[in-house]
């Protein structure tokens, strides 16, 4: 794009036109200099939507929620944007896929915008990918943008981080390897929501989450994270989870400061722009040869250091 | 040194000579070219010691554990090396001086090697120094080397990496301050401790690491963590957990295999060489910008990153 066509579509973004905001999600997700350019661009014109993120393990019902906190959005009026995010390998796009179809409901309300985006392999990028959607979706006057992401593990975490504030959905009864969560999640919780609370098994769930609590987080001193119980299917205690996410981000800009929350974005893109180009065959054949003793540890890490220097210039 | 006087310390070392030990330990400790040197000249002789790593909040009788495994330990005629590692702030070395004075016990065994080493601020590098002196101990002809890292967080997480398995120490009724620990060391857990059993409050202690295993750490396929029940100065319990700790490094190193532990370990050295020169001020000056809308997020990710390159040539 010239200078002059990026201009234009900045221009139209800010004026809400849908189709320029879809032509610029994509450039974004393409990673293209263009995409990159629009994003600095709008970056003047960001910080009034209220970003939340929702993360939790598959099966959950994420979605199902997402899609009920957007009809009471609405229903006040609010313009919500929403993005889907996976971090877990190219593979499992299908999934999200399906979730995209789910979030119909709103498919056809122009106030609404839905974009889903997946981990793209090799080239990494997928915080800065979802930071600049988010900002682009700010910029396009949302007022509050639902940041989904799919899958678990330390990639869900990163993505949590870029959040206002991140809301964990959990859900009761679904046996060891579904309810399975890595334990970083939890820290990045604002919010638990135990979703299908109608279910046997949700009184234990909160427990659970209590015990792990005492025992996992109060070496800060940040409270404990409240805990609300939904049936995201049937809008139960969604009015009371949205008043709630509202007023946790509201004293949690208070507290940390917005320039605090800006160090953990910046430290995150820089880690993942220097670790991105970490190649895994590299490390690999490094790792086998100190494994076999023929080439030590602090010479291999230097050499990976430098084969990842080289890449970056 | 000379290439000639690094060749010598290495061979004194090879033969066990206790002072050339202690002497390459403070090169290694210092960052010198020369305690490089010896660790990459050493590194062939390596591989023969199990490195137990040893965790958990202060307060949980850690040191008194590493003693009494040590006394075990001796009882079979095995070479010990201990290292108190603290990730924490260089304010905090008073709390390894304690710990330190405490080990005497096997102060004067000539066949028991004692160190403790601290992170040095700025200049990080703590992971590869670790690595380096538990390299160091096992050239030199210890059996068992007991990694200890004093305090909590992410830097505690990184160390407990090093070694080839790692046990969390907990200990009952404390309250929750001192009881707190970050959700992510209970990710490297391998075993857990539950230190001072016999005090009211160990049952309730296994349910809950129990309750936050079926919530936390289901979603990878081992098996979860056990959990073993000791008490750390009447040395009750120390043998079977002695046994268990063997034989689950056996099998993990059967399942892993080498070079997958080396991947990691080598990934946390390029990690730590590459963010050891994040500049905190950098970050923060340039956070203030981005949260004052006077820089953007990616031209400020692009800055710090070009910052860090810089100080890395």
């Amino acid at each position: 794009l010239t200078a002059i066509a990026t201009d234009d579509l900045c221009a139209r973004i800010l004026a809400r036109d849908r189709r320029a905001l879809a032509r610029a999600a994509s450039l974004i997700e393409a990673r293209t200099g263009a995409g990159l350019a629009i994003s600095k661009k709008l970056f003047a014109h960001t910080g009034r939507a209220l970003v939340i993120g929702i993360t939790g393990p598959s099966g959950a019902g994420k979605s199902t929620l997402v899609n009920q906190l957007t009809k009471h959005l609405r229903l006040e009026g609010k313009r919500v944007g929403i993005l889907a995010v996976d971090p877990s390998s190219p593979f499992t796009q299908g999934a999200i896929l399906g979730d995209r179809i789910r979030m119909q409901d709103h498919h056809a309300d122009p106030e609404v915008f839905i974009r889903s985006t997946a981990n793209r392999g090799k080239l990494g990028g997928l915080a800065a990918t979802t930071l600049e959607l988010t900002l682009l979706l700010d910029a396009a006057g949302m007022d509050v943008i639902l940041v989904e992401s799919v899958g678990v593990g330390q990639g869900e975490v990163d993505i949590a981080r870029l959040a206002d504030l991140t809301a964990v959905v959990l859900v009761p009864g679904l046996g060891d390897d579904v309810q399975a969560i890595k334990a970083g999640i939890m820290e990045v919780a604002d919010v638990f929501v135990i979703n299908k609370a109608d279910r046997p098994g949700a009184e234990q769930l909160e427990q659970e989450i209590r015990a792990m609590q005492t025992l996992g987080s109060g070496s800060e001193t940040k409270q404990p994270a409240p805990i609300y119980k939904v049936s995201a299917s049937t809008g139960q205690g969604i009015d009371e989870l949205l008043r709630a996410l509202r007023s946790n981000a509201e004293s949690r800009a208070r507290r940390t400061g917005l320039s605090e929350s800006w160090k953990l974005r910046l430290t995150e893109l820089v880690r993942e722009q220097l670790l991105a180009f970490l190649d895994e065959r590299v490390l690999e054949t490094h790792a086998e040869r100190v494994a076999e003793r023929t080439e030590d540890p602090f010479t291999a890490a230097d050499q990976i250091s430098k084969d990842l220097l080289a890449r970056l210039r």
